[in-house]
Order: C-alpha cells, then structure tokens, then sequence
C-alpha cells in the first residue's frame, strides 16, 4: 500500500527535478505495477448459497500415525469441531456448519458480503484459519499424543442456487457419513472383536446391505446400531444459538450467543422446521438442553469470559 | 469414494428385490447426489506461470501482540522462510519462492500438472500447508514468545503467460520491500534512537526520496543502508540446489537436493543469468558457499538424515 | 472430427510399417492436436435462469441511416420481433423473450440442457441467429428501404439464482422503456410538431417529472400517453401459446403451438399469475384474442403450413 | 443509459417534495437496478493471444439444401471470405484470420484492447458481423442460388500463451484441411466420376494413408493432388498488407492498406519468416503479386473509392 502511494506521489513529481540516484527505482515503480491488472477477478454470483468443503490431504495415514481409535476418534473429531467452531467465530455469515470424518463443510448465507464475496479470499481465509486452529488446538484435545508432522486441508468452493439445494448437499454429507460409519463399524469390530484380518472383514461386508450390516452388529456383537453415539452416526451440525444464563448476575445478561454443536439428521424436515433460522429470516434461535453443556461449549464461554475479564 | 461405488454397486442391483429397509437410504443416494455437479471446473490455463501469493491476515497487529522486533524481526521473517520450505518441499513443481514481510510468493513451472491444474486445490494446499507449518514450527524460531492466537493467511492465484511477466512481478514484489524497507529503517531509527513519537517521525519523513532517507540513516544514525542485512533489503528467494557434501563417507553420495535461502537482487538481468534453470530446462543448479551454512538449510539437512536414519 | 478419428487410427498403426512421406504428416497430427486442450470449460451453474441479452451496435447511426420512423418505427420494431421469434422457434428451452427498442432478452428455463449449459455455446447460436434473421427478414418488415451495411449485435450472458431476481430483471427492462419512451415522445413531438431544435427540446424537459412530460403530451398536443400503442410503451413479451384453431378440418388439430407477441405490464403480479407457466410446471397455456390475429402470427402459421405441405 | 442518469438524477432530489404520482415508478427504478449487478467480469488474461473460431452450424445439412458443389464450392468458399474480411476490417486487431470449410479462426494481437478485452463482447461482435455478412453477401456470390433460410454460426474463444502455442493452433486447422479435403476429393471422384455409391466409396477409402489417396488419384484420374486449387488444399489465410497502387495519380497515394488472401503453407516455419509482422512489431508488410488481383481484393479497393467520393 505504502509503495502505490509513493508511485502516484512519484507521478505527481514527474515534471520536477530529481535525483538522478532515483531514477531506476522510480522507472522501476512504473515498469513494474502493471502485473498487479493480472488477477483477475472471481467475485462470486450474488442471491446463492456458498458452501466451502476442506477436506483433509491424506488423512488416511495421518490418523494411522496419529494413533486415532477406530473406526472414530471421539477427539480428533472434536479437535475437528473446535477448528471449525473458530472458523464460524470469525465468519457471523457462515450460518451452519457441517463435519464429519476428515471434512467440514461451512454454509455462507446468500447475502453475504464477506470480502466482497471474492471466492479465492473467502476460500483461503476459511482454510487457513481451520488449518491453524487445528494444530493450535491439538495438545487440548488429543493431549500427550504428539503431532509429529503438519496436517494439510484442501478447499473447494461449491453454489447452490436454491434451498433445496442446500438441503441436498447436506443431506448428501449425511448419507455419506451414515453408510460410511456402519461399515466402519461393521469392519473394525471384525477385525479388532473377531480377530479377522482387514482383508478377510472386507470380504465378509462385500454385497451387504445397510441391513445386513445392522444384523451383523446385532447378532455377533450385541450392538444396536442406533444407540451408537450420534456424534459418530449423525456427524456434527455446528450453529449459532442463543444460551439462556442463568447465574450471570453481574453482567445482568439473560442470553449469550454461541456455537453450539449438534448432532441431528438434518435430512427429515423436521430439522429444518425447528431451526428456522437458516432459510428463514437469520436470527439465531434459543438453545435449550437438559444434557450437561459439551465441553466444545463451555470452551467457548471460558474464552469469553477471558476477554471480557482483560477488556474490562 | 466408498459412497459413490456404493451408489454405482446399488444402480447395478436395481433390477433385483431389495429389503424394503434399504429403499430410503438408496433413493437418498440417487436424490442426493447430483448435487455433485455443482461444482464447477477451475483448470488453469496451460503454459502460464502459476503464481500463489499469500498474505498475513491483520500481521501489524498480530506482530505487535507478538513482540516482533521493529522494524525487522530476523526469527520471524525465518519462521515464514521455514514454512515456505515446507510447501517447496511438498510441491516438486514450485521452482522459486520468494518472500517478504508478511506475504510469500510460490512460482510453479508453466508445465506443472499438479492437481491437474486445479485452481482451487493448489492455492488450497499451498495456504493450509503454509498455515499449519508457520504455527507447528513457531517454537523452534520464536522461542519463548507464545503464540496467543492462530494465525490465518489468504490466498490468491495471479497466471503470467511470459518469462518478462515473471521476471516483472518479481521485480515489483522486490522493489516493494526495498521501498518499504529503507522507510521503515529511517522511521524506527526516529522513533528507538532520536525519541520522536510516531506521527513526528511521519511528518519527518513525508516527501522524502530514497536518497533522502539513505543519507539521513548516514548523517544522522552513521548507517550504511546498503550494509544493513541483505534479508531485510532483498527479501528471501528460495530455490532448490544441488549441495555438494564433503564428507558423506557412507552414502557415497556427492551432491544433496536442497532448498537453499538466497538475499540475491532479482531485478538485475545478473541473477537470471546465473539461475538459468528459471527460465530454461528446470535442472537444480550447483549451491556454493563459502560462508556457513544458514540455519534453515542445516535444519533440511538434519531432517533429511533423520528420516534416512528412520528407513534404513 | 474427421480427423481426430483419423489421428486415433493412425495411433493404432504406429507399431506398422509406415511409408515416410506420411510421416510429417502425422506426427504433425500428433504434434498440434494439443492446442484442443486448451479450451476451457465454461459450463454454466445448474438451477439457475440464463438471460441471453443482445443489444444492437451502434444502432443510433444505424436507425438514423435506414430512416426509422421517430420517436418509434413499428416496421424495424417487429423485424426485431420477427428475429426473435425465430431464435425461440430453434430453442425449444426459451420460456420467455422480451424487446424493446435495439435490444431483445431471452430467457431459458433453468433446468436447460441446450448444449450441455456451455456459456459460448449458447451465447453465439442465439446471437448468429437472431442476426442473420435480422438480415433475411429486412426487405419483409422495411419493404422499399435498402440494408445498406451489415448491422451488428453483441450478446451477454446473465444468470439469475431465484424467480424473484428474473422478475426484476425482466421489470428492470421495462421501466427502462417506460422512462425512455415517454421522453421520446415528448422529444420528438417538441421537434417534429412544434419545430424546436433538438436542443431546444432537450432543455424543454432538463428536470422534467414524468407527471410533467404526461402533462406536456396532454396539454400542448392533447396526447393521453396512455392511449398510445402498447407495443411503444410496453414492448414486446414473446410467449410461447396454444392457439385454438377453428377450422383445420383436415388435420382434426384442435390447437397449434405458436409464439405470441405480447404488450403487458409485466411489472405487475398480475402478469406472472396469468401466464403461471412461466415460474411453474411449464406447458404453453392458451392463447385467446378477440382481436385479429398479429402478422407476426399469422406469419408463423403460414410457415408451418407450407412446411407441413412440403412434408405431405 | 437515460434511464440511469434518471436514477442518479432522482437520488439527487430525494430530499424534496415530489409529486406522489411518480413515486411507483422511482422505486422501481432503485428497486430493479440491482440486477445489473449480477452480470459478471469475463475479461480475458492479458498478454495471450485471443483466438476465436466459428462454426457453421449443421452446415453438411445447409451446403446440401443449397447445392454447394462437392468436394469445394469455390464461391461458398470465397463467401466465406468474404465476411471474414468484413470482421478483420471491423476490427483492427486481428492481425491475421484463417478459414477452412465451414469454419473460420481470428487472431487478436496479444496486447488488443478492444472492448477491453471482455470475453463476451469480443465474441459475439465477431460472430454476429460474420453471420450477417454472410447473409448480405450471398447474392454477390452465390448468384441465382435462393438463401432459403437463415444460417448459424456458433464461436468461441480460446487462449494461447506462447507464439508456438499459436503456431501449432493454426497448423492444427491446416492439417486438418489437408486431411479431410484429400479423402473428400478422392471420395467425390468415386462416386461423381466412377459412380459408386457413397458406402462404396467410403469403404474404398478405409484405412488408406495419405499416400495411398494421391496414388488413387493419379492413377485413377490422372490428378496431381498438388496441383490441386491452393485454397482447397491449403485453406485461406487473411492478412492486412500494403498494396501497391502504380495509377493512382490524383491522391498522389503510393499505398493502401487492404486484407489479402493467401493461400500458402503456415505449417513450415518459411511463412513466418516471410510475414514477421505476425510475430514482431506489427505493421502491415507489402503485397507483391504477379498475377491478377482476387476478385475479394478489388471489391475492397471498390468500396474504398466508393466511400472516397462519397465523402469528397
């Protein structure tokens, strides 16, 4: 910035003595700018939904290295949550977010204005901020386990014209994880219970079905597939939520937002009948749960409280 | 991409009675996933130099959170050089990087193929490898000072089809650092040595030409600009070389691949001509040096043992 | 395509013998097919409305020179109607067209397929053949007056995510003919009737309301603007309707496909719920006029015809 | 245009009183202006050689309905040249066309300006001068033959970084030519001069190499294919050249500048020695030629003059 300024100072002298010593450097100044008409410009389709997808780069043999517990790590998912939970604490436009696996998917509303809604800047920003705060967070998270090289995320930037759509992609993402974690399930309860090799518990599962693999886990394990934790089956919505405070006397504040995790199938419309926010008018609804809060919560409130307490 | 197979085993089936249980799940997978060819295609140009910048997002405030020394802080600028070896490292195909200040430019060959060309996917990889890397391996340059937040970069893609385009862009990414450089050296001189506050060293400076400054650094501070460290006055080039080893007995091996740091003038046609391998068929040229080796090309070396000593 | 297959042949031969002089030849083929890759991909979104805007170039010279009719020439009016009707005649996908003035819009469902969403596909068939149907329908709507030089139209791509958007673009267009027309006439009438100078009128209505220039037509040339043809005020909505024939004895048709020209206020809610086709299900809805049939119908229809009697 | 200085002018006047009447349509204005905003920037990548060809669209349908003599209809041919003169003369920039059946190629210098370089614009400009020239034309070349309904061309736009990127475009089209005009005119020797049907012919001709067709041929027709018209086998390059003028004693003019057509071998590297201007600096070179002028350079010269009198 400072070096444009000096350029369009340097033309205004143009028709005025100067050093000769400046010269090269001034020519310089404008020889060289022009490069910067070279980007061009990717400004995104007003009036649709922007979903940005990360996935992370080779995660297979990261999270072998890393020792995650199969088929889910209930903490490297979480250490996924919080990166994203960071993500939507700088972007108020992102509305939902959806993770699951190595993945997270962040919906921007239509309106946005984020960056002008340059797709490259919202891309980068998303990625990077996610790839940070996932090493920041590691330690809290996967505690004595030691990252031993830098994870990566690829981004990609997908439209959705209508709200159908949206609901679509989501519900694609869901179905996604769902046949994905029955058969991981199905896999490593073989192999881990059973004793079977990777490739003899592939052999087993080729051909079945959904419902064969709910029998399977039924009869040789015990396991009533639905009881799983949600987490696992369901993936994890992320949104902004209004927190009732019940003992906030100081600060006489009744609610406080945050971001809450949430682990429902967003394919029933029942989902989007009770969170009518997101195709609604956007206006954070209540959160109401009888449940102790997740510790993604109670991180969040912490924070805040931190900075209001260095603020005041 | 076990869903997708899942999806195609399930058309391949469709002929045949299925348990009722499985309809909703399979007609979710055939509902859901058009949505797919959303995405668009993103393929760059071929033979075009691929430009990826990155920038720090809001880096003069997360430097002064940080202590960065002023107006250079030499760890610093070594943890972006570190994270950007990081990414050559990855990227075969990124023949030169250069960076400065809070921002890092990465020039792939016109004929790379990486990631198909994909736009989104290389500026994707480049910035969350860059991220994760400049915070995993803050502790190793910043010491003590903790890292209080994370960090977040952006990213952007700018294609020049000609060798001058490039040679151009370089040149006003350089003539940028030196620019700010030698304001920034004067001002923090006012400012640390002479006491002025910061709008009086402002008001000092304001209209001044670079000799100006050169000689105010001379008359007044007794500063040679052009002896002050060739980093803070050049920035960093990065490039991969062929170093020869003396005294590898074992391996027998006389020369190593590394990316080696340079503080060369890019402007001049001299370093052109010395790294033809820029511009002309990409063979790593020979690294000599008669001064010790810099620290980030110790660390490689390290490393690169380190693994050999893994394998083996 | 001739040679492409040809290229594929030769590739399977390459382990034969081959006579030289053929071997310039095709390795030529082989050399220079490359430059194919170099087409980029530009399909549009799905889901989304596609307008195909064209505007005349130049058209204030050109309208000048074949000596339309002021403030609005009926004859060039419907050639440009004629035009467009034969583009929506080739695709099938256009559900509406609108015109006015040197301009025509056309708008394609958006669920189109038409050449596989390409952008530039899309754009130039619809711009070549609305010019060259400019061009061979001259001498049927401009009779004695002579195309002294080929006229020329650029053509845009504009895509609109919601329904909400496309009726405003759509309203957008036609306010501009409102606001446009009503000047015109104003204008011309001050030059042609009272004899001022272009100037002159123009200083006449610097500033001027539309209540003013209403005012103006009523009071100085007892003109009620809004008894003035419709075609002038409204332009011209291209619809595609069953017209219900009385007596094609013969073929027992009862209705005929056909496009209808159309001068309604499409600003109005009322417009989009009498032709309910356009935003839902899409089926032609019925066409009925008590007025005689417009030329550019029975045009149409006489087409069809000789077409059907060239077939039998 | 009006319309928006209307609306600037309008937000100008907010402040005071206005009458109620034209309150609807001021909102509109501001109410439907926004969809302008949608329309996205396509400008094209500087410093790369822009090509656009166009197509005839079903045009094996359109030479059969109107008799184009097989395998070359010289007049179609020269048809086409034509209108491929009336673009380059259109636009400055192109600095060289090329032309083959029902096809057509444009080549804008690197650093054209035109139309800012928007991709759109470029592209239907060009596409829809061509196809209305085409139509205006017809009569001058094809005589008595009845246009007997409007012909399409479809365009697109392609980019080529490097003078050997756009050297290999063009030699691509001329081997295309090569290729196909060989087979078609062996293919029409059987079956106009030997009568054989088409399949005959076409099994005749499979597999055959290049060197087999000249054989058949010459041994069969007695025909040297290279003595064969250049513009079959060759195509037809255009290009802007000097002429030189030996009688034009009253504007005392030494040269004019006119767009020739050539009919040479651009694969071979001589031609680009010969035409440096294509690749250099450009300034159109001199035309020297032995033989008659083309009837498609004398109705310039024809047209020159006329608007010269014209305009005296």
């Amino acid at each position: 910035m400072r070096f444009l300024a000096f350029c369009r100072k340097f033309n205004n002298l143009l028709n005025k003595p100067i050093a000769s010593v400046l010269a090269k450097r001034n020519m310089a100044c404008s020889r060289y700018e022009y490069v910067k008409s070279y980007e061009q410009d990717d400004s995104i389709l007003p009036n649709v939904w922007i979903v940005i997808r990360i996935d992370g780069k080779k995660f297979h043999k990261f999270s072998k290295i890393h020792d995650f517990e199969k088929p889910n790590d209930e903490n490297a998912l979480n250490l996924m949550n919080a990166a994203a939970i960071a993500v939507m604490e700088e972007f108020r436009d992102i509305v939902l977010a959806y993770g699951q696996s190595d993945e997270y998917s962040f919906v921007f509303r239509k309106e946005t204005q984020a960056f002008k809604r340059r797709s490259a800047k919202l891309l980068t920003y998303v990625t990077s901020l996610f790839s940070t705060n996932y090493v920041m967070q590691w330690p809290q998270w996967m505690k004595d386990r030691k990252l031993n090289y830098a994870p990566c995320f690829d981004g990609r930037v997908v439209l959705y014209p209508s709200d159908e759509n949206l609901r679509d992609y989501l519900s694609w993402r869901q179905a996604d994880v769902h046949v994905n974690n029955l058969y991981n399930t199905a896999f490593w309860k073989l192999v881990l219970d059973k004793g079977l090799s990777n490739q003899q518990a592939e052999e087993r599962l080729r051909g079945t079905f959904s419902a064969d693999k709910n029998e399977l886990l039924f009869q040789e394990f015990g396991i009533n597939y639905n009881n799983m934790p949600a987490m696992y089956r369901k993936g994890t919505i992320l949104m902004r939520k209004r927190l009732e405070l019940q003992s906030d006397v100081e600060t006489q504040q009744k609610t406080r937002q945050v971001i809450v995790p949430l682990h429902e199938d967003l394919i029933s419309s029942k989902f989007w009948k009770t969170h009518t926010e997101l195709l609604g008018k956007y206006t954070p609804g209540p959160y109401k749960t009888t449940a102790e809060l997740p510790r993604l919560l109670t991180n969040q409130l912490e924070q805040q409280f931190e900075k209001q307490a260095i603020i005041s």
